[in-house]
């Protein structure tokens, strides 16, 4: 057929559909379990909604387009701009702190890199309304305790966090400017992707004196808490921020996930409007891109015209997911699942093989039988490929009598059984 | 805020969230009954795939767009030409006859209505690879069968069924020729939502003569089965098509729904490429549009380029139900549903309140606990208002013997427990 997917679209036939289930799903049993709530928004946006405030990264991606309307549209790259809108437009009916969660499908448009995809599902999972740093490490822990519900452990999946504050502060004391930050935090979220020599090129071209350039460098030397605390634990400036992280940390371990997280002063996510502490999920041997990352955003409801809250979540997203559930062993394998298959021996019983399959579908039972009248034996063979593991007989002078046959299609064993008990039973 | 969502998309709040989640809920476990597996496909496709086949109705209303690359796209208008291209491409190792379902957002663009949405999100269930009538009263029988699901009854929905080969064979009798017959099927289709003079106008705009023109209200005056079946019954090129329509309510009656069935020759719905069967669902006081519409289309795999396959399917949107569902006082009320809310008298037990949050979400509870310290009566409100019934409350000495307190929100009853014990038994 000519009229192919679109490049970088996925379908999802049973089996694909069946593992994307089963992340959804899992996604909105831990959600429950903390108490979050789900929200969904439209998949198509004013296109400035992200122009304002997403970044670089995103803004350089977007799915957007003229509509017939002459509007600037775009297919969303990202949940946080609409909900930071959700949340303002009901801000004062809402009880705070606000859970929300919602596993929107992303878009994002790359002309250049072949075979990547074009869309993902994405969880995002939100608290509005909260300053104190309990909701950062309630947060983490959210993020965790799914890895945990997938059957991944802190040997399988690591935590890495920092604090923009602290990084701010510590380039502030040598000389780095505000004006300067939103192009230093570029790169340093590229650190471990790209060679220095480029990164340093970046900076120099966003017009970084090479002093300068070096000093980014030198604070970043040096990533560990353990470390900094030694270096600049007595300057007053920092002194918040080192023992917010302190406190921080302790949360974590009273939430029960304190052996997952790494501290990392060059972690600062790619969007550009986090403001504290922010973090990443990643498999523990490195070979895939993060799993999650997330943090605070504290300014961005405001710098959108809304409600002055503070806010942290973080996005998940369904595809390096999926490819480390399956790299470890921990993605079910679907299989067809018809519980009772209704066969018939004669066409002229298809009708009772109807009325018994309602029956049984009443019952709650996923019940299918042969559509066209074929042979007995290819309805047994349908059975089996349908995923049943045993067959409803049906026979004529049976079930004048009330009975059927109920047939294992394993070994062949063949049951009489009361049809109107064994219908009770199932 | 002045980043508006788009005219016609929907915002979903919580409560709005789980209504469309109860709704897809009950789909998905009835479809799973009648052993349909779910799949699903882009919801941006390339645009020839919709104007090729879809018929006016839903070509006029594309929302379609050029992308950066230059591709001419489509936000998916509707399921069926990509459920027929993932079935081409795989038909040889897929088992027929197919079941399968999906869940698809869909999206529509017309330019002056307002206030009329945009995108809703419509369930699709489809048979492809079986071409006997009892295929046809299975489809049926499933979509009647999630009304039931619903707690609505044959008093509160109708299914109207006719046959394309029924009113092709009576309006072919009148000299109609098999090119006049989408602009007439476009027409019958309307026949009850616009005066007749508009009809007749737009037949003969179609280039049908005021002699056919007669005819065709002449076939369509008597649309109920027995009256036809008494003025055309011996007709020889009629009489296959009578006798599919007899097998098919008795199949209808095997499988339980007869009664909410009824024969209607002006039912011919919108699409172009229906060729057999075709049936819709409509509220029984006539006040909302069609719930759920479907039937046949056996050529659409073939002229899309595919295999050759018998198919069949139908469409129900999640508007029109979501409407009657709340109209007939069918659609939960949703309120927040905290298992356990864990309160604590003094700012320094909030890391015990997280340790003990921590074990009771690890059994599968729904926790929540004030984030940022705040007074015990502040959080009793908050455990109110979050829908807990009873809170945990924590104190210095009783915690420090193992002791907790469980107090009732409503009437504020207090009892006090072994702390282990109780979460043993949450």
């Amino acid at each position: 057929m000519s009229l192919d997917a679109l490049p970088g679209f996925r379908e999802f036939y049973p089996s694909e559909l069946a593992e994307r289930n089963f992340i959804i799903d899992t996604w909105r049993e831990v959600a429950r379990r903390y108490a979050f709530v789900e929200v969904d928004g439209p998949p198509l946006e004013p296109l400035e909604l992200y122009t304002r405030k997403s970044g670089e990264e995103i803004v350089g991606q977007l799915y957007s387009f003229t509509d017939k309307g002459g509007r600037e549209v775009a297919l969303r790259p990202e949940m946080t701009p609409t909900l930071a809108r959700m949340v303002s437009a009901k801000a004062n009916a809402l009880r705070k702190p606000i859970r929300w969660f919602s596993i929107p499908q992303l878009f994002r448009y790359e002309r250049k890199q072949r075979g990547r995809l074009r869309e993902h599902f994405q969880l995002n999972v939100d608290i509005f309304g909260e300053a104190d740093v309990t909701a950062d490490a309630e947060l983490l822990a959210t993020a965790i305790d799914m890895m945990r519900a997938f059957g991944l452990t802190s040997s399988d999946v690591r935590a890495r966090v920092s604090d923009r504050r602290l990084l701010r502060g510590l380039l502030v004391l040598t000389g780095i400017t505000d004006e300067m930050l939103p192009g230093v935090y570029a790169v340093v979220d590229k650190l471990d992707r790209e060679p220095r020599a480029s990164l340093e090129a970046k900076l120099r071209a966003g017009g970084l004196h090479d002093v300068f350039i070096g000093r980014v460098f030198e604070v970043l030397k040096h990533p560990d808490l353990d470390t900094l605390r030694d270096r600049y634990g007595d300057v007053p400036e920092l002194r918040e921020d080192f023992t917010r992280l302190a406190r921080y940390f302790e949360c974590l371990e009273a939430l029960g996930v304190r052996d997952w997280v790494e501290f990392d002063l060059s972690i600062v996510r790619g969007l550009a409007y986090y403001t504290g502490i922010v973090f990443e999920l990643f498999d523990a041997k490195r070979e895939l891109r993060a799993i999650c990352g997330g943090g605070r955003y504290d300014s961005l409801l405001k710098q959108l015209g809304g409600t002055d809250l503070p806010a942290l979540g973080f996005g998940m997203g369904d595809v390096v997911l999926g490819e480390l559930l399956r790299a470890r062993g921990r993605m079910p394998v679907w299989s067809p699942a018809v519980d009772v298959w209704v066969a018939y021996a004669d066409a002229g019983l298809l009708d009772d093989a109807m009325r018994i399959a309602r029956r049984l579908r009443d019952r709650g039972r996923s019940v299918e039988f042969a559509l066209g009248g074929q042979q007995l034996s290819r309805q047994l063979k349908a059975a089996s490929a349908a995923g049943a593991r045993e067959a409803l007989v049906l026979q004529p002078e049976e079930l004048e009598r009330g009975d059927a046959v109920v047939r294992r299609l394993d070994t062949g064993d063949e049951t009489r059984v009361r049809l109107d008990e064994w219908i009770g039973a199932h």
